[in-house]
């Protein structure tokens, strides 16, 4: 395999991991994140800091970033100090972070301008997905470049699909986020039922749990819930970010998504009792405590 | 294994693999059906045929029915040709049908005067888990009965999980409906959204099945659904008689569930559109043609 010179963008919990992948596999890593500190085993692994994303994109054939929020994906490259007034000409720039697929396209649509061609490829599979390079990374954008980065996220992820033009990676992160937000409510209202029912839930799991109303919610996520741990796989606050998303651009298709606009309803009222810093699996508290 | 005289009552799709099961096993098979042409196949495996529920009921030490709906069940146990005037002393009396918990309770209360005891043990898993003896079998009432019936349970089933007492059986299975539906609303959605976006599902379903996105409605039925398959697995029409069954349950207990209530909505409209006899993946067509 040929190694590349990667900038990498966003050292967070999940870019750590990734970055690792291309680094063990023998490329040349230059790294930018806002907090210093969480890129520091990626530096001590052999990689080089950059004071700015514009500065670490300089060194690279390949900007890979991802961040929090779309407010910091725009900055990082329309920024002045940012990845598209720094790129060199012909790179391939690839958004990794869940952001609307509408920025996707004003990025992709700016990348000529400066003689690169751009990607978006949001993944799933959390922390441990990272990890353990099992991501699964849904791709849009140019495919001629697809194709050049293939093999690099054949390194952070197990499936790699490509899903059409730019922001067709993002509107697939969507949809993965739409079926989330059901089955969510799906294993919270069967528990709930089954708890008030003065059922034991392990038991009803037991039963259920490998059915139709089976779900790796219902499997990861709900014995978790059920011994109260709370802790954060995925945030309340960051699925909230992709529900709004998600329905905004379901507005725009004229698309109506009730059971989607449900769980965004029942999210908000977790988030009104200060639970956004929960993981997701929190819901099955409101149920209980709500009605 | 001792072997029994087991009156088998209703012999439908699933009733007759399941009894299948209980012949091949060496038990005396006694059996009724409202359509007789639909036992041959036991009959001539060598299960004696009877023109009442309670001529049946009156030769075996457990009587086992499965019925559509709920005023079947009544009719069968509680008519003058039912179960509970014809039953020996000291059988057990098993219903398998997805029924109300409230009937439930009520044989289980009327058995005691018949010196019998009662069981409600609807089952998960449809025609296919039926025909291969790997149903869930999720069972209520009265645990020294179950413990009799175990061995005939898991002649028919994989998974057999007592819930505890009269009507928790189907207090479970409401719980398994419950869960189902929103998991049909989750891919459902997720597919439409990904359609109108001009994905094609076939990549997004690639990218997000395996995820937490990911369910059994999702795996199975959703490449149904995307050919234009709405042949039955389960009937719209029965679906939707659990999920009032589910959420009457749900109100006596003063328990709110978004979810399913608006899955139910959505159910109700696939109804209205004559859709009843389809199996229940049609919701993904109502998507497609409400908005």
């Amino acid at each position: 395999m040929s190694t590349h010179s990667i900038a990498f963008i966003g050292t967070g919990v999940m870019g750590r991991s990734m970055a690792g992948h291309l680094l063990q596999a023998g490329h040349t890593l230059h790294v930018h994140n806002r907090t210093k500190a969480k890129a520091q085993e990626l530096l001590a692994a052999g990689a080089t800091w950059h004071d700015t994303p514009g500065a670490a994109a300089a060194q690279a054939d390949f900007v890979i970033t991802i961040a929090g929020y779309p407010r910091d994906v725009e900055e990082t490259y329309f920024g002045p100090q940012g990845v598209l007034a720094h790129a060199r000409p012909g790179a391939v720039l690839i958004d990794m972070t869940t952001s609307s697929p509408e920025l996707a396209r004003r990025i992709a649509a700016a990348a000529p301008a400066h003689r690169c061609t751009a990607l978006d490829a949001p993944v799933t599979g959390g922390d441990v997905g990272a990890r353990e390079a099992r991501l699964s990374i849904m791709v849009g954008g140019d495919e001629a470049s697809f194709a050049r980065a293939r093999p690099l996220f054949e390194r952070m992820g197990k499936i790699v699909v490509f899903q059409g033009g730019p922001g067709s990676g993002q509107l697939c992160k969507l949809a993965n986020q739409i079926g989330i937000a059901s089955v969510m409510m799906s294993w919270c209202e069967a528990l709930s039922f089954a708890q008030r029912a003065g059922l034991d839930p392990a038991r009803v799991l037991e039963n259920i749990g490998g059915g139709a109303a089976g779900s790796v919610g219902m499997t990861v996520l709900a014995p978790r819930a059920l011994r109260g741990d709370y802790a954060p796989g995925f945030y309340v606050k960051h699925f909230l970010k992709d529900l709004r998303l998600a329905l905004e651009a379901a507005e725009v298709m004229k698309l109506d998504l009730p059971g989607t606009q449900t769980a965004k309803k029942l999210y908000d009222e977790v988030a009104a009792r200060g639970w956004e810093d929960c993981g997701t699996q929190v819901l099955l508290r409101l149920y209980a405590e709500r009605a």
